[in-house]
């Protein structure tokens, strides 16, 4: 009952931060559209103003965001059509005082992270679940290559303490650029950028679920409302 | 004419080399088979010695070496049966006189890496017109994601002096692994490890074509005959 509540208590969190994003769209614009649970009541919330007469189109950072637009009547476009980005607004799995984030549970990374690289400016969006002191306790989502996955397995095992393919139905999860996942477990960690490099340093590591010095804008709960902070300093954490 | 001549030395001196890698194979040995024009000498040359009564088994890095493999009777095998490589022999597209290598004009720099990082021991073979002071007069190959990459061919456009898609027939070249290789002229690089970071740090680059730090032997030509080297210092360049 007790986890019902808060359960319902972070959705109904999840919707004011995606309600806020939606309002901080400026007609014209393209935009990166993100993936996961607080995206879809962002997806929702920008299909309400485009119904009232908000022009703007997307590029989606999954399939399942390629869904949400379509529910919404959000209009699509592509890196063909819009070679950069005025805005990306995404959700986070977890966020450190400092502005570093883990990304990837719902195992988009890899476009995520290039639709930022891509954006003018980001938008990132938590609920208060998601605020952390350390990154850590979330496992990092590595995107690794199929081939000689094993091994890139085995190298990954050697820096974490715990390390798995992400399976699902006894399948390993396909991204949609082909890839594996490997969730992995570093304990708390220090040095974000640091370990984020180390991965990637072994031959087969696509991606990490690691964003560091990508939040421009995040969007989050403070005493039950949402808050919009531009940078690390401005937040009390854990509040 | 004298062109000929050139290439004609240039195929003369990869089939020596590739026949003395050959030679270094013991039996029962699992081998990282390259991909490219002196690992078909050395495909022939190990297939030679299959026929004589040679135990090995490759993993191949492409399909043109599953090909090599095919032709010569090599067994084949995969990361599934053969966890690690007791060796991986490969071709270098250019070497610099501190064992950096640049790596992908055949396009399979990804596989090629990951089967060396999965082997004990790395031989890499390279006639003497691979061998250089410095490394760049061979364009970068450096494979990157599909999705969004002419948003990452922009962000290499601001480090490299040339960049463009690999083509072949008006069409992007696909790799096995899905991806597009931008071919990147740099000038003369001077710190490869450098600069190898700071484009693995651009979201959508999955590899590139630096190997550094990977030679344990570097089987080359010196005064027109093969020979090993497994340091830098023992080189006299250009000779």
């Amino acid at each position: 009952m007790k986890k019902k509540r808060a359960n319902d208590q972070q959705e109904a969190e999840k919707a004011l931060v995606g309600a806020m994003a939606a309002e901080m769209v400026e007609t014209d614009m393209a935009i990166g559209l993100g993936t996961g649970s607080t995206v879809r009541h962002f997806a929702q919330a920008l299909g309400q103003r485009i119904r009232m007469g908000l022009r703007v189109r997307v590029i989606c950072t999954s399939r399942q965001s390629e869904m949400l637009a379509k529910q919404n009547d959000i209009p699509t476009t592509d890196f063909d059509r819009a070679r950069s980005l005025d805005l990306c607004v995404d959700g986070a799995d977890e966020v450190s005082l400092n502005f570093d984030m883990i990304k990837g549970g719902g195992g988009a990374l890899l476009y995520e992270k290039i639709v930022a690289a891509a954006s003018n400016r980001r938008i990132y969006m938590a609920d208060a679940t998601k605020l952390v002191g350390k990154l850590g306790e979330f496992p990092l989502p590595v995107e690794i290559c199929r081939f000689g996955h094993q091994n890139v397995l085995s190298h990954l095992a050697k820096l974490a303490q715990q390390c798995a393919l992400r399976q699902r139905d006894g399948d390993p999860v396909i991204t949609d650029a082909g890839n594996y996942i490997a969730d992995c477990q570093f304990g708390e960690i220090d040095r974000p950028a640091e370990l984020h490099r180390q991965l990637c340093d072994i031959p087969g590591v696509v991606e990490t679920g690691l964003f560091c010095g990508m939040i421009d804008t995040l969007i989050t709960i403070r005493n039950g409302k949402p808050v919009v902070l531009t940078s690390p300093g401005e937040v009390f954490w854990g509040s």
